[in-house]
């Protein structure tokens, strides 16, 4: 499999918020060939925490992308038939611009200055990257969780640039409850007096703060049953109780290894921005009901939601599929039964390859 | 009503750690009167947060109690009939032996030198108090979530002080997920450079720390389904989005609210200490099941759980019926339809009232 690492710059991205921003960079890789009628290009949107090296050996460390076990020959998104394209999203911290990056106008990096951005943003920033590509339409675009959500904005905000969309764990706009959780987030990392209202680049930055966000983004991403299946009651390293405040049960050793983890590479202002961006997407965009929103659409889709998915459960993906055929699109739905959470579309992939597998052929098919 | 609030002050209390703790205090509040026989008596056992003040107008802000709805005349509780009484618990930060209290051996606050309690700590303690009272048996203790840990832990080590006990919206020990959660807020208070190894005490508190703590709390004690209704994607005091790390929405303001509200009422190495012994706490106590665990139990029961109460699922309530039937105890069990999450057990009381009400006087009657 053949992967290419780049970075494409532009003067500059014009933003939901009425702002300019620029210059701005985008870091993508690659994988597979495009082919002579540029046809078979497949836009792999990244999660939250994701960034542009969804498969592969990474250039850095040798390590396996995120979508590893989806990407590749013969797998689901079959780089021996497609060419798969996946970005940093605008605000990340892995390569496109984001408020580590530097400010030309200060000749220091954004902070809390870089502008609040929006889904709509991302995706107009990756049809840029596209356009540069010499892509005229996407075979597919999918993704998980955020992933999701840019695939959705994909389909309605670029609609002849689309031919499928694969929103996978994902929902048309954020419950309460997933504003809450990522608000508590937010406010872990901004109670953290490193953070210090953003200007941290260059000292201390605010680890104690994001490591609590990112420990309680782990437990939504898990269920019930796969905490108890994994960690149970089982203690670290011990056979009873210490009766102190270190770790006794794995699952604390599990959190606490996985917020420090995160720490090493992950920005804090990046956490603010782009789950505020979540936070703040709604497909709906003002108008009446989903179904007029997704009128613009035309794209085949394929819904993909999880059985045990309680972060993004499955009514969500059913109330985009129920508007998606008041419209008449062409839309199928499938609830996978998986017990891992929300985590499903990362690992959980038998089911999900063969789905997407089928579906991809069929769209190829029709093209042709 | 009569309502009296007292505090008890005891020489020692020996701990589940081998420690002995002393001198101890425990607070208490009692509504209705207590018989001559001292045979209808009610021991109330609080949740995580809670305090003595389970009813009535308070002491020093004339605020309802926390059961209000439940305790009084003819209420489910009914005052008029039983002499229902409610402690602080071991640990706490409302007027009993806990964290913040003075060290006699120091004349400082204990602050991390407090020992690591239990909840079979909490009720031993409760257990000198219903004896320093006259009390030989209890007609029923009972409580929700932290309150129903306690029912449970009366029932099996004190069998012979309880006529009956009624667990509610709880468990008999935590899974990982449980863990989890109070890991995480145990993780964003020592996060806080204030808590500074918990001695904080006449300095400033780690309020930031706390307020996360108890923002990922409330969120888990909400439904998915009551934060869709209460908040949904409500705009706060806005027409727009801020673009900005403000309060946008509704659920924002609200968790903000709520976590700053709970740090003028709650000290920090409270809510450590509190929910440690709640993760600790195990019924079957290193027995082969939860069943032979319940051998010494002889109380009558009253199980009940709640549909959406998704951080105290019904099948931990299930799991502990179908171990007293095994073991041929007299126990009933309901899980009742609420929207409301795992707060159902404080706010969604009428069908529970009902079931309380006659479980109670069927109890009472067998006594007599």
């Amino acid at each position: 499999m053949i992967v290419t690492a780049h970075t494409v710059r532009f003067d500059s991205l014009p933003l939901d918020n009425g702002a300019i921003l620029g210059p701005v960079e985008i870091a993508y890789e690659s994988y597979g060939e495009l082919n002579a009628a540029k046809s078979n290009a497949i836009l792999v949107l990244h999660a939250f925490s994701g960034d542009a090296h969804a498969a592969g050996p990474g250039p850095e460390d040798g390590k396996p992308g995120w979508w590893d076990n989806m990407i590749g020959p013969g797998k689901a998104f079959d780089t021996d038939r497609y060419c798969v394209i996946c970005s940093n999203v605008l605000g990340g911290c892995r390569g496109t611009t984001g408020p580590a990056s530097i400010n030309p106008a200060t000749g220091c990096p954004y902070g809390l200055t870089f502008p609040v951005i929006t889904i709509g943003d991302m995706v107009r920033f990756q049809r840029m990257l596209v356009d540069s590509l010499g892509i005229p339409r996407l075979l597919a675009v999918t993704g998980g969780s955020m992933g999701g959500m840019q695939a959705l904005e994909w389909a309605v905000a670029h609609p002849d640039r689309v031919v499928s969309a694969i929103p996978i764990a994902t929902t048309a706009r954020h419950s309460a409850q997933q504003i809450a959780f990522n608000e508590v987030g937010r406010q872990a990392i901004m109670a953290d007096p490193n953070w210090n209202g953003g200007d941290y680049y260059g000292k201390e930055p605010p680890a104690r703060g994001l490591a609590v966000a990112r420990m309680v983004g782990h437990i939504t991403y898990m269920s019930d049953h796969s905490m108890r299946e994994k960690f149970g009651r089982r203690l670290r390293g011990k056979e009873a109780f210490g009766f102190d405040f270190e770790v006794d049960f794995e699952v604390e050793n599990y959190l606490r290894y996985r917020g420090s983890q995160f720490v090493g590479r992950f920005d804090a202002n990046s956490y603010l921005y782009i789950s505020k961006a979540m936070d703040y997407f709604d497909l709906t965009g003002g108008q009446a009901s989903l179904a007029v929103a997704l009128q613009p659409a035309r794209a085949r889709f394929l819904v993909i939601s999880f059985s045990s998915d309680w972060l993004y459960p499955s009514y969500q993906s059913q109330e985009m599929v129920r508007a998606l055929r008041a419209r008449n699109c062409d839309v199928a739905y499938v609830e996978l039964q998986s017990s891992y959470g929300h985590d499903s579309f990362l690992v959980d992939v038998a089911e999900q390859s063969a789905l997407i597998r089928g579906f991809l052929a069929s769209t190829f098919e029709k093209l042709a």
